[in-house]
This record gives C-alpha cells, structure tokens and sequence, in this order.
C-alpha cells in the first residue's frame, strides 16, 4: 500500500511485489529478480521482521521468517549512500523540511546520521520537494521521516516513516526548533521552526554495549549526550545517542 | 559575610557596610557614601529586597522596607556594564566556566544577556580566573553564578549565586553541555562539560506579559522558547526566555 500510494505520486521506489504465499514469492521473485529482501508489511523495524534473498535457495526459509504475515518482496537498489529528510506538515498545511542527513547503518540498525549529507544542490532540492509531495498527499499533520537513496538515476524512496524518527536526533543539537518541538507545534498548530540549521552534527547511536563508552564520551568536546534511561542494554538495543557538533572555521 | 569573604580572597567589591539599627545605617552612610543601596543579607533576588538612597532623606524609609532584616549599605560603582561567569566545580575539583555573558537589567531584573560579552582578551580571562577561585575557596561543587560589574578600574564582584543562574540559560541554546546538566555531572561526579560555546546567543527573559509575544516569537527563525508553564502571568513574573541564535558568518 506504501509502495503502490509512493509511485502512484510520481516517486520512484525499489522493484516490488506483494507476498503472501509461495506462489507469491515465486511470482514476486520473478518479477523483481534477485538478490531481494523480503519485509513484513507491519511492525517491521531496526531490521526486525527481513530476510534477504541472495538465491532461490534462500526463498522458503525467507517466506517462514514472514510467519505468515503479509510481506513485501523489495529488489536491491544500487544505491551510493541513504539520506533522509524529517519533514513536518502544520495544521494550517504549511510544510517546513530539516536539512537532508545521510545515514549509515549497521546489522540493519542506524549507526550514525550526519550533517550535511553528500548530496549535489539538486538533489538537495528534490528530496525536500519529493517530501513535501508526500505529506501533502497524505493531508499529513506532524513529522515524518522520508528515508531516501541516492542513486546516479535520482533518488528513490526507501521507506517512509510518520512519526518522529532517529535519523532527525542531530535536530536536538543542530536547530532552534527540534524535531520533537517541531512535532507538538504541528499538532498543536503553532508556526513551524523552519528547520534550518546552525551546525554541523554527526549523531550516533549508542547500541547496546556502546552504553559503556558513555564515560570517555562524557569527556570529548562537543559531545551532547541523550541516554535513554533503559535499565538492561541488550544486542541492537538503543540505549541513548550522542550529538557531536562539528566546528566551523 | 559574603562580602567579608570575597575582599579576603583579594577579590573587589563595592564599597559595603553591614546594617541592623538606624545607628548602624547612619555609620554605613559615613563609610560608604551615597547615593547606595540597602539591601536585605537573606531572600533578595529580582530587585526585591533593596532599597536605593539617594539623598540622606531616603534612610529612615529605606531602613524600615528592611523590615528588621540583617542588611549590607552598598555604594554604588560606576561600571559600564554588568557580566556573569557561570562556572562548575566537579566533586574531583575540576572547574569549567562558561564564556561570560552580558547582561543588562530592567526594573531590577535580569532583562537580557549576551554572548560575547564586551570584555578584552585580559577581563576576560581575569573574570574566569577569579570565578575559579571563588570557587575553590568554598571547596564548591555544582554550578554557581558570578557576577562582576566592568569598571575602568578592573573587575568588581557584585555578587554570587550557588546555582545555576537565569543569566547561564543561554548555554541550553549554545553549548553541547548546557547550565543545568553541567550541574549534574557536577555532583555526580561525572566529567564536567567544558563550557566552551559554538554560537553566538542572545537570552531574553520573558516577563509578567511578554508571554503575550510568545505567538510572534514562535514565527522568528533561529528562535528557541523555554516556556515555565506558569498558570498567571504577573508584572515581574519570569514567564519564560527565549535564547536567539546569532548565525556566524
């Protein structure tokens, strides 16, 4: 339904076709090729709820992982690099986008997002334009996350997010008007920070284990850390992230 | 008593005189000259407390809002303007102190401040130095507030505030490490933030009706509002600030 309702705006995504069944996925696999990534179509997140499909081979135990869920088969994407924008949308319908992060990620979770990503001012326009085409369809109130690749064709959308997202953390740090303040003031139909930006960031997740670099990161410079209070760190846990700004001049 | 340990640091203050009886006043008067200022040793903050004589006339009315208090006659000093050094003391006795701000009052109450203050190279050096030894003299730790009033003649304290300081909550817009988590990592014993600044910033305090502009300040860019949630907006009441980023370059 995200896929038919991006492209049906005019967006490119990934290859795609809609699994349920293992004639599904043969056909899905047919269609999209291979290698592909099979996703669950809900409460899928962090990597939770995929499983790739390098070969045939891998095709049941992929359909299995799904447990029966209804699933999306994705072709694979020559991407350069992911950015993403957090775009908000006022009740008034006026939309105020931050400026595009580039996102890496690790085991299938956001390691860092950092700011500015490496994109050409084109491309910097498109996917704001692309954005706010997307939340205007959907007569959007608040913020969402648009998760983009860069590819030497244009960008594609990798998936959307309507919700204040990880990849917009850096705004704690970078903005006068942050993602989560941005997020209420929709709602709550105040004017919109504009989003723009007064520093350069690269936020970083602290994932698990990570919790315990937490005692040299309380002595770097311009290190903001944001821990998130979690009593257990476990394997691909978020435990916090931290926000480091990066000096001009 | 402040004051007494402040001139025993070799540190400057105005020129002062304890009061308790009009007898007292009357020998403060001879000492410190006027036109003064009498203020109350406990509880004062916001212009409250203070009583200003400007002619020998205004010393019985002056004694009598003291109300009985213990009170210290301050002459005045003739200052071009006021700075505050928000300075930490980790439980290790580490120190790290903010750039100083500038500040300017209104009514008796803090109406601005402003980073960078007008201070050379050498004042401001002088004015971490000694918030540091204020600091170390008390064996302090957590963040205190100095202020310093900038003369001809050096620096002259004015006074201090063991906490952290309405003229320090531009650092919540323009530090990675702002007032009240430096305050923290003080007493919990974590490395202190150090205090170092990546924009310019001016806070405005917004009082009594100034909450009334809160709707046109939500439209300014670069603008970040900290609003206290008080329910009755009352003529000298701190409603909120406002903390206006200042683009370098």
């Amino acid at each position: 339904l995200e896929k038919d309702f991006l492209t049906g705006l005019g967006l490119t995504c990934a290859p795609y076709a809609a699994v349920s069944t293992a004639a599904d996925l043969e056909a899905a696999l047919r269609k999209v090729g291979h290698p592909a990534i099979l996703k669950t179509t809900r409460l899928g997140y962090d990597g939770k709820g995929q499983a790739r499909i390098m070969s045939l081979a891998d095709a049941p135990g992929a359909l299995a992982a799904m447990k029966g869920a209804a699933s999306v088969l994705e072709g694979f994407i020559d991407f350069s690099h992911e950015v993403s924008v957090i775009a908000a949308r006022g009740l008034d319908g006026s939309v105020a986008c931050y400026d595009p992060g580039e996102n890496v990620h690790k085991d299938g979770i956001l390691a860092t997002t950092t700011l500015p990503a490496r994109l050409s001012p084109g491309q910097r326009t498109d996917a704001v334009l692309l954005a706010a085409r997307i939340l205007n369809a959907l007569d959007y109130v608040g913020v969402m996350g648009v998760e983009l690749f860069v590819t030497p064709q244009g960008l594609i959308v990798n998936e959307i997010a309507p919700r204040v997202h990880n990849s917009g953390h850096w705004t704690q740090n970078g903005c006068a008007v942050d993602q989560f303040e941005q997020h209420i003031r929709a709602v709550a139909g105040w004017p919109l920070g504009d989003g723009s930006r007064f520093a350069d960031v690269v936020m970083e997740n602290l994932i698990g284990d990570d919790i315990l670099r937490v005692p040299q990161i309380a002595r770097e410079r311009d290190a903001a850390l944001h821990l998130y209070g979690k009593a257990e760190a476990r394997p691909g846990r978020k435990m916090g992230h931290v926000n480091r700004i990066i000096r001009r001049g």
